[in-house]
């Protein structure tokens, strides 16, 4: 039986009442529970095999859920989560009604905080910790574990800025394993480096400056030693500060030479760590290919351009242009306020800069992209990858407000390439003439065509195109949803009634392209991978309004609600964006 | 003749070929011309007179605009406005086509970058530092000042991290007086201040950690210190640090003694300060009053009630709430993300937690608004005061992107009181019984009541009201531009034809007065203070389309662009929400 003793936990109660001597071998179940099923159904994989002795320590030491433990983004939370009653549901991990990847308040009463974007558990186990004391409840303890990529963030900054001036009895631990998805950077990373090292004034300054009681480093993969360490921190009143080294992958070799690729690093053999072959050959290229490999091949004559990337190397594919322009190409880290303004210093001086953001996360620069870029109307160009549905990662991670909270703000153009051409058209022609700022917004995974690398098509800003005549009803698609939209057509088979239009831009809309609707089609359909509300279709809709057009007119997206995680085709069926729903919603009009 | 020296320093350039010995006669003159004219013409007073030297001494020293100069938030600013050639039109400040009283690109070659929000300075300035270096200009020279209330805000830190690791030519200057808008809190001032005071262990450490060199504390009045320290400064290589002492208000007695009060005092008396009589005596109470003092009276039954600033305890009268209840109300300085972040962390323990934010700062936390609080359905109370137009302070203040950017967030709910009576009632509302996250706006300003202090009554989550009975056109107001709209059925004086809605909530949309309207009226006009793009309206337009109604919806708000600064009376014309504007819309839906 090859999980003995992890096979009788279903608590951390049950965990607590196991005899010391018996965690490293239920470490080492653990460790081969996470490697076995990741193995074959998919995940994040480092950051859990890196965590595994902090995570049986914590719940051996802490009376949780009594105790309340926050997992800064949750990456690394699958060993919490198989130790805390949701060992036999783990396969189901990341799939449709199954258990997300991140932790969940509505998942487990052991996941006090969800998590997914990073940085948030300070300032969320602060909040907890104030309350506590608030309620006269003062035995209970609070713990935040942070990485060394996330701590970096100004977020967690403010979170230690104000714990400080507190007594809140709370306990931050780094988890320094000196990586976030990508190499952690910056200043203060360099500062962790020395710590971990032993140098002295590293160990004790930053963070005693802020007023934590400061320990460590220890080592966080010995066992005894974590478990001796917290119990001492139990005792100790007020904010607190444990550094604790780790290797991100630990115990699975592969997984600890290549930290990047086995962060997620999709099939492979449970045993050796030996990734399985995924054929790509034929394939199209990822979107975010298309955009790393086009940034280089323009910024060969263009000099201007600038690539810039909080922490999404890898992710955003801006790694090719760091690889060949390093000068050129930065990653600031998990710091997207400060990447967006630093991109409008630079924009000021003339530059071509390309700000390569998921757009979930340009959530977290919202204001910078209101304030010092469109306020100022500097061309700076946001590459939104990862927008729409993203699939498995779920609601954290889904890109579809972009639209909306983008729509609303003056100066700011919005484009969505229906495909990788387009969206290679798109950066060539923001990096020959740009008047203000854009944003273009691209999905996750692979584009249409086997050839990307077609040359180079100037295209006009605010300018759609009709791909296919009809006589009754006009569709209306933004993005990459394109595709999903000619299928519903094809699949409903009405020759010769519904037109398709590809808007391209959300903002300038093709004003002359939808007048040329309106005057033609009583009866319009808009399509989106985006929220509905506030969104392209709203768009549309607000252009009828003031034109006085009294068409039909309905719109297709993101339904108002959170949507969870799955795999795409399962979410466009519940978003009713799906090749059935859509040819449904035409058939419906038909009628 | 007053200003014998300033009246003949029309550009740097002059100022620079006077001799060093007559720059503290300038700085003299200099003050006294920023006291002469905020004195009559108000403005922000007490952080432009704390940097009269600083400001001298960068201008003198440093080869303006060649060399770049970004003030953060700008406050601080209008000494650098009145030496960069805009001595004369100073007097405009704040008003309709006049100077802006903050930095602008577009009013200025001085002026390197814009400000209002704070904490940008140092991203700005390294991205022009950054983009230098590419250029092959390695003489230009980099300047940021910021201050020690902005530099604790977490986008501060996220540029210092990644300053430290690049060779950028960056100088950023502390410009540390230990207050804010509001006295400055947080571990990181205590630190400086042990600094200030000549603790060497504070003087080297944070700031040297992230690879900066340190040097200072210096008298930021001691202008020959000043200029001997940047001189210095100036052959310097790499990121540098200077922190510099200053007093907020100084030169004016009074407003060094009471710096909160001379932060932006009105009109006073040059010569000694006093402040001039304001008769207030019969005047509606401000709204931020109503919410703060309603507070305090239902905390005093309820104890779950907690409030939270960052950094505006003043300004959005939670000071009531910290004197009387300190233990349950947080100023947690300028830190927006961690404050809606702390928030949801109470939330998840049972407290009744509001959140007092400007319209235009929940900018600032828009993914944590999202992804920690609506995400999870936490029920915080999201107070945005300042929304809709603020008037003098301009583009970067208005609060109109707010229902835009909110209305698209799943289990959001948003409100907008017409009036004080419906603010604290809904106040009350919320902490009796509430099932999600909420965020009630309301405008900076008075109410419109002699008495705002009614017993309490309980308000119905999206629930409008019909206010005024009509035949021909519907008119749905949302928020206190309700009394606009009041007045423009009254000028047109067509009795009987209008009919006046309150909608009270943008979200949930009171669906069924919706289709009361939709089924009565074939004319609808939706008003609002916000951004017509993604807004109220829109939502009525989203409403109808959905429901296939065919009205005629005519949409007011403020239109797609950026509204500068100017009077409210004025910026509602530019926006044509004013009383005139809205009353020609109805006239001419009428014909």
């Amino acid at each position: 039986m090859a999980y003995k003793i992890l096979n009788k936990i279903d608590s951390p109660a049950q965990l607590r009442e196991l005899p010391e001597e018996k965690l490293a071998a239920l470490a080492g179940e653990l460790r081969k529970f996470i490697i076995d099923i990741v193995a074959t159904k998919e995940g994040h994989l480092g950051a859990s095999l890196g965590v595994v002795e902090l995570t049986i320590a914590l719940h051996y030491v802490f009376n949780t859920p009594n105790d309340l433990l926050v997992w800064d983004v949750g990456h690394q939370a699958y060993g919490h989560k198989i130790l805390t009653g949701r060992r036999e549901s783990f396969h189901t991990n990341r799939q449709l009604e199954g258990l997300s990847g991140f932790p969940r308040r509505s998942e487990s009463e052991y996941d006090t905080f969800g998590t997914g974007h990073s940085s948030t558990s300070i300032s969320a186990a602060l909040g907890m910790a104030i309350a506590s004391a608030l309620q006269g409840d003062l035995e209970r303890q609070h713990i935040a574990v942070i990485g060394d990529a996330s701590i970096a963030s100004g977020m967690a900054f403010e979170g230690l800025n104000h714990a400080g001036v507190t007594k809140a009895n709370l306990l931050v631990i780094l988890n320094d394993n000196a990586i976030g998805i990508d190499p952690s950077v910056g200043a203060l990373k360099q500062y962790l480096t020395k710590a971990r090292v032993g140098y002295k004034p590293a160990q004790d300054n930053i963070i005693e400056a802020l007023n934590f009681k400061y320990f460590g480093p220890v080592d966080g993969h010995d066992l005894p030693g974590l478990i001796k360490t917290l119990e001492e921190l139990k005792k100790v009143d007020g904010p607190k500060f444990l550094h604790v080294i780790t290797t991100k992958g630990k115990g699975l070799k592969k997984a600890e030479e290549d930290q990047v690729k086995y962060h997620a690093p999709g099939k492979f053999v449970p045993d050796t760590g030996e990734l399985l072959p995924y054929d790509t050959y034929g394939l199209p290229l990822k979107y975010q290919d298309v955009f790393g490999l086009t940034l280089v091949e323009l910024a060969q004559k263009n000099e201007k351009i600038i690539g810039i990337t909080p922490a999404m190397p890898t992710g955003s594919s801006l790694k090719y242009m760091m690889e060949a322009f390093p000068e050129r190409a930065f990653d600031v880290g998990i710091a997207e306020q400060h990447a967006v303004t630093l991109a409008a210093g630079m924009a000021t001086r003339g530059l071509s800069v390309f700000c390569a953001i998921y757009s979930t996360f340009l959530q977290r620069a919202y204001d910078q992209v209101i304030h010092d870029v469109a306020l100022q109307n500097l061309p700076v160009i946001f590459c939104l990858d990862r927008a729409g549905l993203v699939g498995e990662d779920g609601a954290t991670h889904h890109g579809v407000f972009d639209i909306s909270y983008l729509r609303c703000i003056p100066n700011m153009m919005i484009a969505a390439p229906a495909n990788e051409h387009d969206l290679r058209n798109l950066i060539y022609t923001v990096q020959e003439e740009l008047p203000g700022p854009i944003a273009i917004r691209y999905p996750r995974g692979r584009g249409v065509f086997p050839n990307w690398q077609l040359p180079f098509k100037k295209m006009e800003y605010g300018k759609g195109e009709q791909v296919r005549k009809g006589s009754r009803i006009a569709v209306i698609s933004i993005g990459s949803i394109f595709h999903n939209v000619e299928k519903a057509i094809d699949l409903i088979n009405k020759p010769g009634k519904i037109a398709h239009f590809d808007a391209k831009f959300v903002k300038p809309l093709d004003e002359s392209l939808l007048h040329d609707i309106f005057h033609n089609f009583a009866k319009v359909i808009t399509v989106e991978d985006a929220a509905v509300t506030g969104g392209f279709g709203t768009a549309v809709l607000e252009f009828a309004a003031l034109h006085s057009y009294s068409a039909t007119i309905k719109c297709l997206g993101i339904p108002d609600e959170f949507i969870e995680h799955g795999s795409l085709e399962e979410l466009y069926e519940i978003a009713k964006i799906d090749v059935e729903s859509i040819g449904k919603t035409m058939t419906d009009l038909l009628s």
